[in-house]
C-alpha cells in the first residue's frame, strides 16, 4: 500500500500526516466523538474520530478493516513521562466491512474460552496480540536452527511424506489410499536424513510426522515438525551434541534478540545457557536424582517425566547454571534399531536425549553405519530386512560413521514459551478428533 | 572429525601432512602402486597409495569409505600450468568397507541409465557429482526466497498436511484413514496462507502439495513443494508483481552467487533478467505470438505449451532482455474461486502468471476479500460455501485486499537447470508408481 506508515514507526513520525490501516481492534463511542484503537502486524495505535467518521462506523463491529489518513500527535495522558502517539483522523475508509459480532473477544490479553473453542476459531483468535506472537516465536527458533546449521556448511534437505510401506516399527502409521494400493504417510525422516547424509555429509531439514496414536494427551499431535540434523565422518558422539548445543545456543540467542516484545507478551523467561550443558549417563542422572532429590528410581530404564523436570530445572541449573542438560547411553531395549550399541555393552547404547524446559527436547545418537551390523539389529527388534532395502543399500555401499538428531518444533515452542498444551504452540494443530480449521 | 581437511582446501595445505575423509569414487591399480581418487563432498582428490595400502584395499570396491593420512603435494602432470594436488598416502583406513559391485556406475560424469533405474538406485545414484549438484542448486533456490521474503519483513509460515472434506474442487484428493474417517491431504497452501496473512499481513513458506492425478508425465508429482506468498493492504496486482518479481530476482542471483561449480556440472545457463520483467496481458501476449510468431492462439483462453515458450524464450528476450515475463487478466474459467474478478468485467480476472524457461513458474493474483463476493464466487463454481466455513471465517471477520502467488519448487529447479524431467529434480520423487525410496 503507497504511504502506508506502520503503526511501529508512528513515532518517528510526529505532527506529519500519514496513512494508517489494519483492524479495528476497539471502539469506543463518546457521543460527539470517538475513538477507534486501530491493530496492524506492529502494534496498536489509536484513532480520534470525529462526529462523522464516527456515524461511518455505525453498525461495524471490531476487525472491521480501516485505511485512516491523519496527523500524528502526541497523546494526552495524565502522565508527563508517557510518550504515546495517537492519530486525528482526517479521512477514514472502511476498506472491509465486519457486521457479525466475533464469536470470541479477542482484544484482551488473554482470549477467556476454552482451549477447542480457540482452535475452532483459529482464523480470528491468532489476531490475538499473545496468540500471534506465539508464531513469531516459532518463525524465530526455525530461523536461529537454519543459521546454525548453514553457518557450518550443512546442506538443506526437503524430505518426502508419502511412503511405501510402514518402514519402521512401532507407533502406529496413517494409510492412503495410493491408486488402489497402500501407502503410509512418514512417521519420521530418519531413514532419508541418514540416505542424504551419504551424500551431502552433514544435513538438515524441517520435516513432517505423522503418528496415529490413540493418546489424546496434552503432548500428542498427530501431525508435527522436526528439526532434523544428520553428519557423517565424526569421531564419536560428543560431535554430534556439539553441533545439538550449538544450535539450541543459537536457538535461544535468535529468539533473545528478534522477539523481546513477543516474550513480554506472553510472560516467558528464557531459561539459561550456562558455560556447557552437562553432559551425563542416564545412570549418573537417576543416581543424582535419588542422592538429591530423595526419588529412587535408578532400577528404570529412562528417566520419569518428574525426573526430566528435576534434572533439568533444578539440578542442572544449581550445579552448571545452565538449564539444559545431556543424557547419554540409555539402554538398547528403549532405543530403535538404527541405534548404534557400545561395542563393550550390547545392551547399551550410544546416543543421547538433550532434557530442557523440564522435558526432553532433542533425541540423537550414534547410528549403525555397517552393513552386517544393521542387518543384524533390524531382525533384533522383530523386523525384517527385506522391508529396509532402499535404506540398507546405504549401507551396503558404504557411509561413514555417522550421528544425528531430531529436535520436536511445536513441542520445543510450548516449553520455550511455558505453554501448557502442545496444541497452543501449533498453528493449525490436528488431534485425534481435529482435522480443521 | 578430529583435523579432517576438506578436498577443497587441499590446496592451501601444500607439503603439510592432512587427514581427508571420503569415498573411494575410482582405484586404478598400477600392480606396483596405484590411486585411489577419493570424494568427499566438496570435491575429489587423487591419493597416491604404495603395495600395502593397495593390498588393503583388495577385494573391495568403490564406495568404500575411506581415511586418509598423507602429504599434500603437487600433482605431476605434463601441463606445466596444471597446479593440481594429490595425497602420498602415509596411512590408510577403510572406515565402512563395500564388498558388492554398485548397481548403477555413478563415477562418470553422467549417470548412463534410464531415469527409472537412476531413481531407483537414488540413494548411491545420488553421489554422482552431477545429482548431487542438482540438490545444492535446489536448496540456494530456497535460500534466496526466503532472503528475499525475510528482508520484507515478512512472516514465515509453516502449513499443515492433512486436512477434513476436500476444500478446492478440481484435481483429485488423496485420502487418508483417520481413525476410521475420511482425511485428505492438502492440494495446496491456498486457504492457509490466506487464513495467517490476516494476522501477519504478509506472508511466506515452502507448502506441501498432493495431487492424485492421473496423468504420469514428466511434467507430473503426486507430492511436490510450493514457495508461497500471500500478502494483504496492497493498492493492487502490481504490488504482488513487484515481490514475485524480487523474489524471482533473488533467486538467479542466490544461484548464481553460490553454485558456479553446481551449474558448469550440470551445463546450465541462468536466464537474462533485464531492467524490468515485462508485464503484458494475455490477449496481449497472444496477439504478438500471432503478429511476430505467425500462430494465432488468439481464440484460446491460455498459453498453449508452445506459446509459453516462444513468450519467454524469443518475445521477451529480444523485447525486454529478460527471460521472464508477466501475463496478465485471464479469463474467470480458467482460474479459482478465491481469484479476484475484474469489477469492470467479470469474465475477466486480476490474476497473473509468471511464464519463464519456457513455461509457467509461478501463478498469482488478487483474492477475493469480501465475504459476499467469495459466498458468491464459491456458488459461481458449483461448490457448497458450507464447506469452507473456516476459511470464509476470514472473510466475515475482516481481512484486507490482498493478493498473492505459489511457484513450484521442483519445476522451477528443472527449468532452472534445464533438466528432461521433473523428477530429476526432486529428490524422493513420487509418482503414480512410485512411492520410494
Amino acid at each position: 500500500m503507497q504511504n502506508r506508515t506502520l503503526v511501529k514507526n508512528l513515532s518517528e513520525m510526529m505532527e506529519q500526516t500519514v496513512t494508517v490501516a489494519g483492524w479495528m481492534h476497539r471502539l469506543r463511542d463518546m457521543s460527539k466523538f470517538g475513538f477507534a484503537i486501530l491493530r496492524d502486524r506492529t502494534g496498536l495505535v489509536q484513532v480520534v474520530l470525529n462526529p462523522e467518521q464516527l456515524e461511518q462506523l455505525k453498525g461495524l463491529q471490531v476487525e472491521t478493516v480501516l485505511k485512516v489518513t491523519g496527523k500524528v500527535v502526541k497523546k494526552q495522558s495524565k502522565d508527563p513521562n508517557a510518550n504515546e502517539v495517537e492519530i486525528q483522523a482526517a479521512t477514514l475508509e472502511v476498506l472491509s466491512p465486519v457486521t457479525d459480532v466475533l464469536p470470541v473477544e479477542i482484544n484482551n490479553a488473554e482470549i477467556d474460552a476454552h482451549l477447542e473453542t480457540l482452535i475452532d476459531n483459529r482464523v480470528v483468535t491468532l489476531r490475538n496480540l499473545k496468540q500471534r506472537a506465539i508464531f513469531k516465536v516459532q518463525e524465530a527458533i526455525v530461523r536461529g536452527y537454519r543459521a546454525y546449521m548453514a553457518r557450518q556448511d550443512f546442506t538443506e534437505i526437503f524430505f518426502p511424506i508419502l511412503a511405501g510401506a510402514a518402514s519402521e516399527g512401532g507407533a502406529e502409521f496413517f494409510k492412503v489410499d495410493y491408486y488402489g494400493r497402500e501407502a503410509t504417510l512418514t512417521q519420521s525422516a530418519q531413514l532419508y536424513k541418514q540416505m542424504t547424509m551419504g551424500v551431502y555429509e552433514g544435513v538438515y531439514g524441517l520435516s513432517y510426522s505423522f503418528r496415529a496414536e490413540k493418546f489424546a494427551t496434552s503432548r500428542h499431535l498427530t501431525e508435527f515438525n522436526q528439526l532434523e540434523f544428520e553428519m557423517g565422518f565424526v569421531d564419536g558422539m560428543d560431535e554430534v551434541m556439539d553441533h545439538a548445543e550449538g544450535s539450541i545456543r543459537e536457538i535461544v540467542a535468535t529468539v533473545a534478540r528478534d522477539c523481546s516484545g513477543e516474550l513480554a507478551l506472553i510472560g516467558a523467561t528464557l531459561p539459561p545457557l550456562g558455560e556447557h550443558f552437562p553432559r551425563i549417563s542416564l545412570r549418573t542422572a537417576l543416581e543424582a536424582y535419588r542422592d538429591e532429590a530423595g526419588i529412587d528410581e535408578t532400577s528404570e530404564p529412562d528417566l520419569s517425566p518428574a525426573a526430566e523436570k528435576w534434572i533439568s530445572t533444578v539440578w542442572a541449573p544449581k550445579h552448571h547454571g545452565s538449564g539444559f542438560v545431556f543424557v547419554t547411553d540409555y539402554p538398547t531395549t528403549k532405543r530403535p534399531f538404527y541405534a548404534m550399541r557400545d561395542p563393550k555393552d550390547a545392551t547399551n547404547t550410544i546416543t543421547f536425549d538433550v532434557v530442557g524446559f523440564g522435558c526432553e527436547i532433542i533425541s540423537g545418537g550414534m547410528r549403525v553405519n555397517r552393513y552386517d551390523d544393521q542387518v543384524q539389529a533390524i531382525k533384533d527388534k522383530g523386523l525384517d530386512p527385506a522391508q529396509f532395502e532402499d535404506y540398507l543399500m546405504m549401507h551396503k555401499y558404504g557411509i561413514p560413521p555417522e550421528g544425528g538428531f531430531g529436535m520436536g518444533l511445536q513441542r520445543l515452542t510450548q516449553n520455550l514459551l511455558g505453554l501448557a498444551n502442545v496444541k497452543e504452540a501449533t498453528i493449525f494443530p490436528r488431534d485425534v478428533q481435529r482435522l480443521r480449521p
